[in-house]
This record gives C-alpha cells, sequence and structure tokens, in this order.
C-alpha cells in the first residue's frame, strides 16, 4: 500500500462547515484508503460529525479553533481578523510545518491572501495563479490564472505557462505538454503587447513544453492545448461564462425533453444516456481552483458545493501531493531562471 | 406595407462569396419583402446567382466592382490596397450616401477600421464597439464590445453601456434597460479601477437604464441583466468560449445518445425535441456582429457561416435599420452630454 497521504481540512469554511467536509472526508477516503486526515474547527461539531465515520475518525487528528472566517469578509479582513487561531489559518500552517501534505478549504476568497503570506511563494515565481482543470471533448486540460491577480503582465504569463506546465507533467503525466496564450485572434500580430512578448518567451523556454500559439476562447474546450494561460480577470470570466453556458443548455434540454408525450417518453428511454451526459457536465465532478507557485498545496472548493464536491477538492488534493507538483514546479522554474541566466552571461 | 429598406450587400464577402450572399438575400427577402438591396461586387458572378432569384433580382441594384479584400488581408492592408475600388468599401458608401440603410458583410475584419473610416464615429462617442445577441435562458441580451477595442477606458466603458441600452430600447423594444458590468466578483471593491468608476457614472447616468452593478461570466446567459458591458478583449473571450461550449455539449449529447440500443431509440422518440433544441443552440441563428456607434448600420457576419447563417445577418441588419438604432444612440448620446455639461456647470 502506498505510503498515508496527509491532508488538512478547514472543517469551518464553506457554506456548510463540517456538515459537508465531514462525509466528503468519509467519502474521499473509500477512493483512497491511503488518505489521513488532519480536520481543523470546532472540536465538538467535528467529533458529533465523525460518529457515523468510524474509518475517517480513525485515521484523523482533530486540531480546535474556535475562529471561523466569515464567507462574505474581504480578503483583507480574513488577514486581519483572528487570522492565527481560525480554522483555516491552522489547517494551511499544517502545511507550512509539514504535518500535512496539502490543504482543502472552501472558505472565504481571502485563503489566497492568507495561503500566501504562510507559505510563501516559491522562489523565482513572481505572483501565484489559481489553476482550474477544463472538461474537453476528450480529455480536460489546465486553465490559469483563473482569478488570483486581476492582471498579468509578460514575466506572470510567462510563469503561469511554466506552473500549469509542471503542472500538467505531474498530475496528468504529460512528458511535454502544449502551452496555449488566450487571446481574441490566432495571428501571429493580434493581442494586447504582453501577450505578445509571453509568446515570444515560452517559444524559446528551455523547458520540455511545446508552445502552441495563441488560442482563442471557443479553443478551450476543443482541447487544443494541454495549458491555457492568460490573466486572472480574463480566465475567471471565460470559466464562469463556460460554466453558466453549460447550465444554460442543460435547462434548454430539460424544457426540450419535457415538451411532449414522445420527447418524454425518449427520454425515459435513453435516461441511462442522459445520466452519463449529466455526470460529464457535472461542476461538482472538477470542483477546486488549485493554489500554484506556493511552497505548498492549496486547494479552495467552492463555498457553496456538497459533499460530492468537497470530495472531488479533497481527490484533487490528494492526486497533486501524490505527483509531486510542488517538487516539479519547483524544479522547473529553478531550471528555467539558471537557463535564462547562463543564456544572458553567454 | 412597410416603406422600403435597403440593405447594402458586400457580395464578395466571406469565405464563399455571391453563392451564399445571394441566397441567403432571398432568403431574408421572403420574410421581410419590403426590403431592397444593393449587392457590390463581380457583375457577372451576382447576376449568375440571381439568375434562380426573380424576385430578389427585380428588388436588386447591382454596382459592380472586381476589388475584393482577402479575407487573411490585415485590417491595416484592407484600409490601404485598393480601398476605394473594393466591394466592402463600396458597400459601406452605399450607407454613408444615404442609397442604403445598412450593410452587410462577411469580409475581413477590416470591415470595423473602414467603416469607421468611411461614416465616422457619431459625436459625443470616443470609440464604436461590436454588440453581439447573447441567447439567454428565457430571452436574449446584448453584449458588447465583443472585440473592435483590446481595452477600454472609464469613459468607453460608459459609452458602451449608453449605446448597448440604446439598442435594447430600439430593437428589443425596452424602456428601461438594465446594465450590468462584466467583472470577477460581485462585490462593490472588486475589480479593476475604470469598471468601478465606470460603474459609479452609470448609477447616476441621466437616461432611462437601470444599473444593475457587477455581473460574473455565468450571469451572462442566465439574463441577469438586459446589456452586459465589457471590454473588447474580455468581450471577446467570453464570447467564443460560450460558444466553445455550447459546441462541446452538444458532441457530448450527440456521444451519448449513440451508446446504446435503448438511448439511439430514446434519441429517435424525441426528435423533435432535438429539433427544437439544435434550433436553439444553432449560432447562426444569432450571426453577426453589430458595429455601434458610428452614422450608420454595419453587420458583420461570420467569414465561413452559410445561407442560413447569412440571412440571419441580414434580418438582423433590418430590424436595426426598421427600428431607428442609430438616431436612438445619437440622441441618447447627445442627452448624456447635455445633461453632463449642464449639471458640470451647475
Amino acid at each position: 500500500m502506498a505510503a498515508p497521504v496527509t491532508i488538512a481540512l478547514d472543517a469551518m469554511g464553506g457554506d456548510h462547515g463540517p456538515s459537508v467536509v465531514i462525509p466528503a472526508a468519509a467519502l474521499a477516503l473509500v477512493r483512497h484508503p491511503n488518505m489521513r486526515f488532519i480536520l481543523v474547527g470546532d472540536q465538538a461539531q467535528i467529533e458529533a460529525e465523525l460518529q457515523g465515520h468510524a474509518e475517517l475518525a480513525a485515521k484523523s487528528e482533530v486540531i480546535h479553533s474556535d475562529v471561523a472566517i466569515a464567507m462574505d469578509a474581504k480578503p483583507s479582513q480574513a488577514l486581519r481578523r483572528g487570522r492565527w487561531k481560525s480554522s483555516m489559518w491552522l489547517a494551511i500552517q499544517a502545511v507550512r510545518d509539514g504535518q500535512a501534505h496539502a490543504v482543502v478549504s472552501a472558505g472565504n476568497t481571502g485563503a489566497m491572501a492568507m495561503s500566501k503570506f504562510c507559505l510563501k511563494t516559491v522562489k523565482g515565481i513572481d505572483r501565484p495563479a489559481i489553476a482550474a482543470i477544463w472538461p474537453t471533448v476528450d480529455a480536460e486540460c489546465i486553465v490559469l490564472d483563473v482569478g488570483a491577480n486581476v492582471g498579468a503582465d509578460t514575466r506572470q504569463l510567462v510563469e503561469f505557462g511554466l506552473m500549469g506546465a509542471a503542472m500538467a507533467r505531474a498530475l496528468l503525466g504529460m512528458e511535454k505538454p502544449s502551452i496555449g496564450l488566450l487571446n481574441i485572434g490566432v495571428e501571429e500580430v493580434k493581442g494586447v503587447e504582453q501577450i505578445r512578448e509571453a509568446a515570444a518567451v515560452l517559444k524559446s523556454a528551455p523547458l520540455p513544453i511545446r508552445y502552441h500559439g495563441f488560442i482563442e476562447g471557443n479553443d478551450i474546450g476543443h482541447g487544443a492545448v494541454d495549458v491555457v494561460v492568460t490573466d486572472g480577470f480574463t480566465g475567471n470570466i471565460a470559466l464562469k461564462t463556460a460554466e453558466g453556458t453549460a447550465k444554460q443548455i442543460a435547462q434548454y434540454l430539460r424544457a426540450a425533453m419535457g415538451q411532449s408525450f414522445l420527447s418524454r417518453l425518449g427520454a425515459l428511454l435513453a435516461q441511462g444516456a442522459f445520466r452519463a451526459l449529466k455526470e460529464k457536465m457535472d461542476p461538482r465532478q472538477l470542483n477546486g481552483g488549485i493554489f500554484l507557485g506556493l511552497n505548498g498545496i492549496v486547494v479552495k472548493s467552492h463555498g457553496g458545493t456538497d459533499e460530492t464536491g468537497f470530495a472531488s477538492a479533497v481527490d484533487l488534493a490528494y492526486e497533486m501531493a501524490f505527483s509531486g507538483v510542488v517538487e516539479r514546479l519547483g524544479a522547473d522554474v529553478a531550471h528555467f531562471h539558471e537557463k535564462l541566466e547562463l543564456d544572458g552571461a553567454a
């Protein structure tokens, strides 16, 4: 059996706290029995939830915290108010102190600021990013930044590319991931200056990547590249627009299938197919933004998700830890800067 | 019968030229018999295509041009090379000279630069924008800018709002359209400076609009607002991401329905529902970017579209002309600036 992987969970995070986090952990444990947990939050509440989950209880350590950060607190407030005692901080700290391999929180968006403060940014990286796993027609790709920063200069875009590629290599097992820069036209001349400059750097980056070129919005889901690089503003809007469109089409489909006797009968016969489709389109399957560029693995779950969704985020944290993404990323970034310096000196 | 509306068509534009443009015009004419056409392009080719369309031939005037602008020419080239003689230029000119109420081209993206040069920007507007009609769960909304500019400052975002609202009032018949600013979070504090400033101006704009607030990517298709305001970079990526997602889900759906005997039988019984869904999701139904802020109506069709798609763009040009969008827009902008000056003077 594989060596244990310990995941710290902010049990108080999200709209539902321990009542979702604990059952989700139990669900994830069934899939990965070598997981161990550090559950941070109100001890009484956590222990009450653990009642029905003996296996999980046996593999968990509880760290008490009676401070939870409100979901609607501003990131700056999340950093100020009772930071040192909050369940979110203590869970992140468990990663910093080597007690856990990764942390998952469905808490306030201040999680990014707090993680950065606690874990620090990887040497050689200017700004961490939030990466999302995006389903494509045949597989999936990695899109970043989806919201850690509101903009990105050339250096940051290049670093997003390096980090996304390191993640693709470690997590998705790709030897030489392809990278595309999101732009509003595929011709070389198009788009804003920092994107054109990032293209020039990525094209000749001394790393096992294939720079593909510019891609447009419709190329993401088509699977044109393994790693999509964009600034956090654009990436966030693209991601949420895709989620909204998927939901909208699901509504159309439901309405169309209910419109006549024949269509209802047809839908009944095809219910297996609809179930498969629903599962494929279920946003809970790929729940979790991954903070990349920190000295540790942090997965941020949607705040409003349920057990299934939170368990997906726990799975993701497990896979990130298991595949050694942080080490891969650190090595790639060091190599990149070393080569650049050598080239500069030559 | 309503007074005739004359549409100028760049018959040589798009991937297929007259072989798509002429049949598409015939199709649109069936729906709006009071349309007249000015067909600009190679006379021999146009007349050959008109053979089978007596009704259209009778209601059309042909203007000969043997210069077509290559689809892959850069916008700057489109403006330089043989501009004065090209089918695109002559078609736009017909609007400038009052011979046509609107122009439709499936040609090169240089159409925007050329239209701006020929028709000039409406007084009081800094930058024209491209507006798209975006299907929502229950109706449709207007999104702009979807690609005329790569960025937008505060003034331009406000103007996009005014123009979008004028279009919603005229074209969609809304008395007091709601406006949302696309952002990466709905809280007041979020997002970049120019978006926050635009919000402050729109909130108190002396026009019959309802300023809704910030919206996120998923709110567009949900129909949260009537007019979505964003910069051309973000808008273009959001639009293409939504198109790509719709296509991707259609592929999932086809694959799911073909997976077993029962699902295929179900799909057969529900084929009426699938046809309705397909039609609702057909990107050809809403083909056409509208150039807003010019002294004339220009609709840019997708270059690769077919008869059905180009005919939709012609319908759109007709409706834009018929509803008096340009006049509405000019009046709203003038009123807005007048009020601001009065307020400034007070």
